[in-house]
């Protein structure tokens, strides 16, 4: 067991990614008292039966009360309006991180609302899976992934190093880099790939009645891969494609021109094109294997 | 161990699928004598060294010779080229069967060339794994899985009866339909989601180099999902998408024109639409699961 890094850590939101969290902070020993704050009673009350939390309720303010470390872990579309309500109340000195998907939207919304001598410090584990809800978290979650970083220019580098270490201590290995670089790398890697599974999915949910129950009688051929991908959270999803417009964007029309490309190829019947745009994909599943990512 | 079903089995084409089924045939008692022939001296090398079958060669109407049952296991592109070899060798009241991802070309290629007196029962097993060639064949690839079975009108029925104990023997459950609806229920949970992982990845590779390493770093977050899809063999795939062109173009229509309304609503703003139509996708994903494919 590690040395308590933080004494008291409110989470603010609390499902799987702050969950799994809270539950590898305390199998290291990293926190003293765990404080969760979330809007729903369910949530809470899960939390509170599972006995993930030293205390738990509907309250944030009360959550983030007395706090060295405070985890927001909401969707994204929420922190603007949970950065009013709690700023006034953060303890002078304290760290306030987050797990976000998206960080330039983070940053706009919350960067103003900081009170002087509180510690901003933006964070992303590369972490999860398509369940959602406290009760599905688990310690190991962020052991061998990546978190990335990417405190604003003039951050506490103490406070930095107080944030990478806590996600050292849960298994992680930490990169920094600039917010919209972040948000760049996700919308290829994240949010681009889980809009297509969610489109696929959809347009099968269009298909006649018939047609669709045979599409989920025979998935095991591809599809069952997006539908796992498209199972994950609505609202947190709608709000990472909300706040990472620009990025989603930019890459969604680099998609749709290569797939354009590859549609008028079968139309076409050119085989020897097909062939090599597929054997060029191939090479990056090897790369995905050396980087141990897969 | 099972009743002999067949005293020799030829496969013609002896990669993943076909070296998974000689193995679940060899551990059922299914198969007396296993013949391979395959045009890759590699492949042959392979089967013999790990001692996959009786008897493997590049000839393959040496390996047709005097079989009960001829299952070809090659690309689809092959058919044609595979049947006019060896239809003058099938052995009088043999049975020609294959598990070809596409049915209507394989029915349109080798239709014509089965000599009267053998039985062509087109068949596709819904069961596979992103490797390639018959060292990554295992027995229980078939258990618990769906074998489709599309004979043309007209097939002898105790040949259809054989080819679905086969399957259950390997522990499927076999199913019966059409060519061409097999061909479209193919490209909405197969074909259409292998090429869009396949384009999705190429974009990626497309990327400049910087950006690319970070997003093989950081690509578990659902890219990875689609690398492993697009690790797929590229010969393979190019004959699917050039034989099912009708089906695979039609579904992709439908996809693209989904994939459009989403992003103009991320364009838009549209925060409602995005969750509602996350929210119905996310219910298929029950169906998966319900019907034990997940």
């Amino acid at each position: 067991m590690s040395e308590v890094q933080f004494e008291r850590v409110a989470f603010l939101g609390f499902g799987l990614i702050g969950s799994s969290l809270a539950r590898a902070m305390r199998r290291h020993g990293l926190a003293g008292h765990i404080a969760v704050g979330d809007i729903s009673e369910e949530a809470v009350a899960t939390t509170q039966a599972l006995g993930l939390a030293d205390s738990a309720g509907t309250d944030l303010v009360q959550a983030v009360a007395g706090a060295d470390l405070v985890i927001i872990c909401a969707p994204v579309g929420a922190y603007a309006e949970i950065g009013h309500s709690i700023a006034p109340h953060l303890k002078p000195g304290a760290i306030l991180t987050d797990v976000g998907s998206v960080k330039g939207s983070v940053i706009r919304d919350l960067s103003g609302l900081v009170p002087a001598g509180v510690h901003f410090v933006p964070g992303h584990p590369i972490a999860g899976t398509e369940r959602s809800g406290p009760q599905h978290g688990f310690a190991e979650l962020f052991e061998g992934r990546w978190a990335i970083l990417t405190p604003p220019e003039g951050t506490d580098p103490a406070a930095v190093e107080r944030v990478r270490a806590l996600w050292r201590g849960v298994g992680s290995t930490v990169a920094e880099m600039d917010a919209d670089h972040h948000d760049l790398v996700l919308a290829v890697t994240s949010h681009v790939p889980h809009l297509i599974a969610y489109t696929i999915v959809g347009t099968a949910v269009d298909l006649e009645e018939s047609l669709k129950s045979e599409v989920v009688k025979f998935s095991a051929s591809g599809f069952r891969d997006f539908t796992r991908i498209a199972a994950s959270d609505p609202i947190f999803w709608r709000d990472v494609f909300l706040n990472n417009r620009d990025a989603v964007l930019e890459m969604l029309q680099r998609f749709t021109e290569d797939l354009a490309q590859l549609q008028r190829a079968i139309r076409r019947g050119e085989g020897e094109f097909l062939h090599d745009r597929f054997a060029r994909a191939r090479t990056i599943r090897r790369g995905v294997i050396d980087a141990k990512q897969a």
